[in-house]
């Protein structure tokens, strides 16, 4: 594990405020080792910081008891989802407590009239699909992992559908957070639009928990499409696949996800998911519309795909097919740890200008290739954004020091190309020198916007700033 | 007029700022009464409250500049685009230096295949598409007036196409902005996603210029679409057509457009763009596709408008025709004061949940006829966003004081109805009392932030807050 730098902890704060909560929660509040490490786990290679006690609350008025009682003692406030987060997002590095939001489960109204709904946070993405279905009503956003709706907004998540259908900043109509002082606030109602005032939601959303705990989300939903049909693409090379990409979005077909694997990935996914895919970089599609819509896209983009010498063009509508064609994307972490069973995978995800994409990705295979490193790579390319996997074994100091030095190299490479560091992991622990390095004298701004609120640092302390 | 409350003076700030500028700037900063008046000056019944000088930047630098030399000497700065706001965002309460913009109107880059592009804040939405015209790229958000883009992103600004396009904060991707201290910042880059720190893009749009001043934009761009078809389609009622927007936006029809005009709407449109429109509320709608998409939707809603007693429904694909339509819309403002000449239109700007929407219209109307106001209505129904436009003899105070109580009555029934009282207008000095009876204990941590980047309260003071 990469180590985290520690904050200073408040000992006497965390006895006191961990005293008063056990009283007030009883049970509701855990202090076991195991417990308490599992919340500071995620899915990343810096080292766990567990937190001094996890809480679960029930209602919005449970959180803001906790926040007060940690504002009073000036103790951390760690909110936690479901730990499907990238980049330390819910360590402790200065101990406090971690609001595990995940009995806060309900699904408060669907308004089926108006495309929007009101969930706690601890709802997740699939099961609100699961609820909503019946209602012919989806919500779109998918980052892959059943992450909570909490932990999305929180983080900015998007992921594969998001080409069509936006990022959580263009979903969450509205939130509910409790604020460091612990008071509640609503950042807004149910309008589909508003110019009243500072964007809170959106000031919110991507902040991670370091400026308040989402106890509540308006979401925009959609209508599940007459026609959702799927298709496969095989390119001679990346470049090849990134121009047909570039083009489609320039033709403003309306796809609703449009994803690459490059060489690696495919080999990885044919092992794992028993597919005989060629094993040259894939375009995976997925159309939404009227039945002779999603068609008419599909031609489409079969016209674009060949003038690039796309092959083994195939197009399915059985939601069998397709499913299995998606479920082999949704695995290609398992199945890219796969290749190289025991290692450590660390995700990067930079995002840059789709003129820019397969410059950047050609690039990252040859850097890995040089590093010696085994890299698969998956993108949601109709964004520009694109995560490589880096394969490591972690008791080799050599190859976890060439580990950092790529995601350093391609993280600066993104900033240059007037990209980001992250298109939608967020900057958590991992990332706080990059977002220095890609917004310079903002962040200056952003650190008196977190002190004006937060004076005592309490609300996820050690994340982005 | 409506009187609007002057804070505080400083005389001597004010008188040595202008000085320092007067000596940079030259020409380039004006003090005569007619121009001051004039940058004073809104579309709104808010009395005019004039700058002590107006001054023309030509480049980032020069706002920075101008921002120090304010900051120093604590003084207001109030930038100005077209002077096109309706809630007095351009007045000068404190006095100080308007900062016209409208020389900073440099396209500075467009990305073709990444559609997006740079400009200055002074450039105009329609130069931005007569420049785009020839690459087939258009940007598509339409407030109706020629506002300026800085302008728009400032009140973060939608109108006509938002129902598909959504508005500004959906549009712009980054800023670079001077902040109260003279600092230049970049909010962002070009990725078209990112999850890097505070979204400080979306906290600029929409703070009408309270936070800073915004210098450079870089939008989203869309493939001018291969079909643009319209449509009207007159209704028995407000209800019936509202009733066929909520099945039209439910069935996912993509629509462009989606406008309302009720009957007196309906009325002065057709004597002031000589049309011969049936007299009862009205739906107009734009389709954007492939030929075959465009029709299938335009079909698609033929079937829904029928279901709700829709009548005399009319396409038309060609260029002149669909011109003469919305040219008609976009002249609403002008038709509605033909009604009463000499009277003072008054915008209102509700928005409410769709399926609230013909409830909130009907009462709208309702009420301006029980108070004896002369009231036609539009809206951007597919946003459940409406204007109501209160024609008002400023001479009579009887009739002042109901415009206020109608304006008043209806920002509270938005409100109470899970909506908001500005749509798309923004807060201004007009709506401040509504953004607290909205967002209640929000608006203390707006204040917070507020506070916090802007210490002495000079950029664009007695706004929003």
């Amino acid at each position: 594990m990469v180590q985290a730098a520690a904050l200073q902890r408040n000992e006497s704060g965390i006895e006191t405020a961990v005293g008063v909560l056990k009283q007030r929660f009883g049970d509701r509040l855990q202090t076991g080792a195991a417990i308490r490490e599992q919340h500071g786990h995620t899915t990343t290679w810096i080292e766990n910081q567990s937190p001094d006690a996890v809480v679960f609350p029930h209602s919005t008025e449970e959180v803001a008891n906790i926040v007060k009682v940690c504002a009073a003692h000036k103790v951390p406030v760690i909110p936690f989802g479901t730990g499907t987060s990238l980049e330390g997002h819910v360590n402790a590095p200065a101990g406090g407590i971690s609001v595990d939001l995940s009995q806060m489960d309900k699904i408060l109204a669907v308004n089926v009239g108006d495309l929007d709904c009101v969930v706690q946070p601890g709802v997740t993405r699939a099961d609100l699909n699961t609820h909503l279905r019946d209602q012919g009503l989806f919500f779109p956003i998918d980052p892959g992992a059943n992450a909570s709706l909490g932990g999305m907004a929180a983080t900015r998540a998007s992921g594969t559908n998001a080409v069509r259908y936006g990022t959580m900043k263009d979903n969450v109509l509205s939130l509910e957070a409790v604020m460091p002082d612990g008071q509640v606030i609503r950042t807004g109602h149910r309008a589909r639009k508003s110019s009243a005032g500072y964007d809170l939601t959106r000031l919110l959303i991507g902040a991670e928990g370091t400026l308040g705990i989402i106890t509540e989300i308006t979401l925009r939903l959609h209508g599940i499409p007459e026609a959702i049909s799927s298709a496969r693409c095989s390119f001679p090379t990346v470049d090849a696949a990134c121009q047909a990409v570039m083009m489609t979005i320039q033709y403003g077909i309306p796809v609703a996800r449009i994803e690459l694997l490059d060489q690696m990935s495919v080999k990885a996914a044919n092992a794992y998911s028993g597919l005989d895919l060629p094993e040259t970089p894939l375009l995976l599609l997925e159309f939404h519309g009227s039945d002779s819509g999603a068609a008419e896209q599909a031609e489409t983009f079969g016209q674009i795909a060949e003038e690039f010498g796309g092959s083994d063009f195939t197009t399915t509508s059985t939601t069998e097919e397709r499913n299995k064609l998606w479920q082999a994307r949704h695995d290609m972490y398992w199945a890219s740890l796969q290749l190289r069973p025991g290692a450590q995978g660390i995700s990067t995800d930079v995002c840059v200008p789709i003129s820019r994409l397969a410059e950047c990705v050609t690039a990252a295979q040859d850097k890995a290739a040089e590093l010696g490193l085994l890299a698969p790579i998956v993108g949601h390319v109709g964004d520009g954004n694109f995560h490589t996997l880096l394969l490591i074994d972690m008791d080799n100091p050599a190859e976890v020091a060439g580990a950092e030095d790529f995601v350093g190299w391609l993280n600066d490479m993104a900033i240059s190309m007037e990209g980001t560091c992250t298109g939608e992991h967020g900057i958590g622990q991992g990332k706080r020198p990059y977002l220095v390095k890609e917004l310079g004298a903002a962040t200056a701004y952003m650190a008196a916007i977190k002190s004006a609120l937060d004076p005592d640092n309490i609300m996820n302390p050690g994340k982005i700033l």
